[in-house]
Formats: C-alpha cells, sequence, structure tokens
C-alpha cells in the first residue's frame, strides 16, 4: 500500500482500451497531452506559508483529468501508479 | 461531465468558421495568438496564501479571448475542450 | 464590446502616421521597443496576496507608453487593440 | 552518525537485489525514475516564512518512494545514503 | 509631459560629452555598463503586497547611476529618456 | 579572522588524506558531489520576511557534509575555506 | 561622491598588489572569483515585504569578501568602485 505524502495524489493509470471510459478521448497534441485516471490514494493535504493545512478537493475513487507530463510512474503489485501534486489535475469527471 | 479544480475553466472552443462571432478577429502573430471560446464550467476558485478562497469571475455562458497556448486540450462526447486557469482569460465579450 | 480581467487593460493601438501624436517618437532599439496607445477599457484591478482589490491606476482615454512585446494583439470590429497587465504600461503621457 | 539539517533526510538506498522488496518494481521512464529506500535519520523540520517550525512527517523506519533525481549521494561506514528534503518524499510503502 | 506609473523614474540620458559630468567616467565592461542621468520624473511609488505604497526615494533633478540594460528608451520633444524602476538604479551623485 | 555575513558558514575543506576520517567517504557522482569540512564561523543568522532574526543551527568545529558546488572559495593564511549558506549544509556527523 | 540606493554597497577595489593584505589570496576557481574590497559607502537599507527598513550590517570601512561576479563597476575621480547589494558580500575581514 503506498501512502503519498503532502498534497500528493495516486492515480491508477488507465488502460489503452479503458481510455475511452467516462466518454474521455484525448486530441493529439504533442505539447501537453491530458490523460484520465482513478485516484486510488490521497495525501493528507497542502501546508500552507501561514502553517496551517489544506484539506485535499480529490478523495479515493475519483476518476480525474490530468497533464501527462506531471507526476512519476511507479509499478506496485502489477499495477502501473502515478504520483503527483494535486495541482497538476485539471478536472474531476463526474 | 468534466468539473474543473481550483481556479481552472473549461472552455468549448469556437469553430474555425464561428471565428468572427462576436466580431473577434484574430492578428497573425506567430508570438502569441488569442482566440475566444465559451466558458462551459469553472472550478470553486483560487486558495489564497492565507487560506481563504477567491471566487471565480468568470461563469458558465461567458464568452472570452484567452491566450491560445494557454492551457490542455481535451475531447469529450464529441466536442474539444480547453481547461486552463482563470488567469490565462484576457477579456470577456459583453 | 471587450472587457479586460483582472489587472488588464485594453490598448487601441495609435496608428503608423500618429506616432508623433502627442510629441513621442520612439527609439529604434531592437531589444524594447515601447510604444503609446490609448486606453479603451480597465479590467477591476488586481487582487493581492491578502485577497484586496488593488484599484487600477489607469482610466479610459488615457494615452500610455507601454513595452512592444508585452500583451496580445486582437482585431475587433476593425480595430487593432492589444490586451496587457497595468504593470507592463511605463507611462501616461499628460 | 549522520544528522541532517532542516527538513532533510537520509535514505538507506535498497540494493538492486531488494528492490521488490514492498512490492515495488519501477517503471523503465527515463525522464523520471522514482525509487524506494528506508529513513534512517531525519531533520528537525522546516522553518515556515512566520519562523515557525514545521514538524516531520517522516520518521527513522520508514520505507519511502522518492524521485530518483532528488538528493546527495553519500557512502558512510561502508552504506550508500542520500540526503534529499522531505518534499522530495513521493510516498510512504505502509 | 511623461508621468512614469508605479516606482518607474524618467531618466533624460546623458549625452557622450557629458560623461564626465559629475566626475564619472564608465569602465568598460562588456557584462554591465552603468551609466549616468538626470531624473526628470518619479512615479508614485511601488505597491507592497500588504498593499500600502512605497514612497520613491528618488526626486525630480537627481543625478544616479543606473544599470545600462535595464528601462526603456524613448525619445520625446527631441529628447532621449529611458524608463526604468527605481530598483535599477543604483546610486545618487551626491 | 573572516566573519561570514547573514547565514553564511565558514569551513575549512578536509586535506585529501582525510577524506575518511569521520568514517565518510564519498560517491563518485559527477552531478552531485558532497564533501565534509569542519566549520570554523558562522554568521548572525537569516533575517526571515517578516524582519525576524532566525539563529543558526550549526556552530564553530561542527563536521559538516556538503554539497561541493554550493559556496565560495577563499584561502586565507594558508589555509583553504569555503563560504556558504547553512542551507547548502547537508548534514552533520555527530 | 556616490550614494548607494536601497541595500547596495560601494566597494574600493583592492589593487593587484593589495590582493595579500590582510592575509587573503584567492583561490584560482574559474566558476566563482571572490575577492576583497574596502566599504566606502552603505544605502539606507533594505525594505521588506511588510514595509519595515532592515539596517545595513556593513558600516564605512569594512573589509569584505565579495564574489567576483556580483555587482556593476563604475570608475569615479580616478577610483574604481564596485556597487552591489549587501547580500552579495560573502563575509568581513576582522
Amino acid at each position: 500500500m503506498l501512502k503519498p505524502l503532502g498534497d500528493r495524489v495516486i492515480l491508477e493509470v488507465q488502460k489503452e482500451e479503458e481510455h475511452t471510459v467516462g466518454g474521455i478521448v484525448l486530441a493529439g497534441n504533442a505539447k501537453e497531452k491530458p490523460q484520465t485516471a482513478k485516484v486510488v490514494a490521497v495525501g493528507t493535504g497542502r501546508i500552507l506559508k501561514n502553517g496551517t493545512k489544506l484539506e485535499m478537493t480529490l478523495k479515493e475513487g475519483d476518476v480525474v483529468v490530468f497533464d501527462k507530463y506531471a507526476g512519476a510512474q511507479v509499478e506496485y503489485d502489477g499495477h502501473d501508479y502515478l504520483i503527483m501534486r494535486e495541482k497538476d489535475i485539471l478536472a474531476i469527471v463526474e
């Protein structure tokens, strides 16, 4: 089990054949390619400069659109995960 | 349905033949090419450094001029969308 | 009608033959070329980090000197406009 | 004995044959290659801009996923260590 | 008449033959070449992040040493001017 | 005698044959090569943005691991010194 | 007479044959070459973000070690001067 630090989230990357789940098809933009993924774990939140903690907006189970170039890839128990900051998540698929 | 995070907005890109709707024709400037689009969803606002939330200025239905190089392209249910921060919106067409 | 967001202003670019109106002739400096323009619309002001709004210094009708490389070009109803932040305006011609 | 300064941690790098301990196998991503390591020492915390100290989240013994390009390598008493800031730690393996 | 915005000043550039007026001769340093000029107009001051205005240190008539690469060139009524921020002024010649 | 300003420290560089004193042997990493040194002088501390002074953590006599590329080299009375900010010190050898 | 602005200091550069005065001989480091100089004038201090002024640490007559690449060269009444910010002064020679 991976627990992200700070305002990071762990995303389970959608498989190629799942790319149209939720109706999202991504444009072929070489400069910036957002993708969808499911949130599987969220951190405890970002510490603001005055020391207070900002709660996470995302929660486990959310399907999100994120910037493809954000985050770090990790493989754990046969699954591909991405770890990135919540600020790199563009939108939630509702 | 896509719900943008933070101070992001989702824009429905105006089609090529709609480029003169609202009277806007964009100058051929290779360095920076603003465009028009309709706001279809807005985030909940930006969190300031002291932890308070700044309300969004834009609302659904606004037609805006934006910096072409800002934002990420997403295609959803056959529509082209752009997701960008409100700060990258230059002006509202009234 | 274009309404700029935040601390942006919309400038009506002075035509080539109007470049000496107000007595301003711009030096031929390849690195930075300021120009004059008339302010045709101003935003509502910049939000400071503590959440308060800073009023605009410029008002409609001001003739200003600006940094040529700042802002984005827009053509609207046959006029050329520039949209830039007030901080990129160098001086007012009085 | 090495004692890290500020919000730094000292990590004992997992040996090649230990790369699957905890179930983590890292993806072959040339751009960013996170790795696992065990925390062997933690600093006293980060000083916020208002002068207060932010306690460390990590503690001795934690197994963490970190960004491979973060930190500085040190060899001490025959062990390989990495010294990096807590903010470069991506997640804890629980 | 040009009125600088914010913490900008307008400098009247010293002519080549006036370069030794005030006793200043500038070193031939290709990397950074400060010069002298007379202040002919000052802005109303810089707005600090808490919203208060910081008064200008310079006043009309001051002769200053400035960083040659700072500011924008403007020619007005036959005079060469430089518009730059007060922070780019290095020293006052007293 | 050299007295460092602000939050700087002056380090007496360990001679090559002293590189294993304290048990530290540094890894051959071309990108970042930390080294050990003895602290011979410390500044009075860093001024925080609210104007208060943050006391130094290091004291004279501490043996530290630092980032090789940080700081400036000075030779004084036949000794090699390095002057760098305390924030570039990675750890104390205890 | 030159009066530096803000937290700047004016340094009288030590002549080549004076390089060992005070016992300082500088290492031949192509990346960063600090030098010694005498402080001949100091500014009134740095304005912090909350608007309060931070007094200067240096005073006229101090001999200092500075980063060679900092500051701007000025020649005045036959003397070579350097104008730089106090934060670029590394240490005082006592």
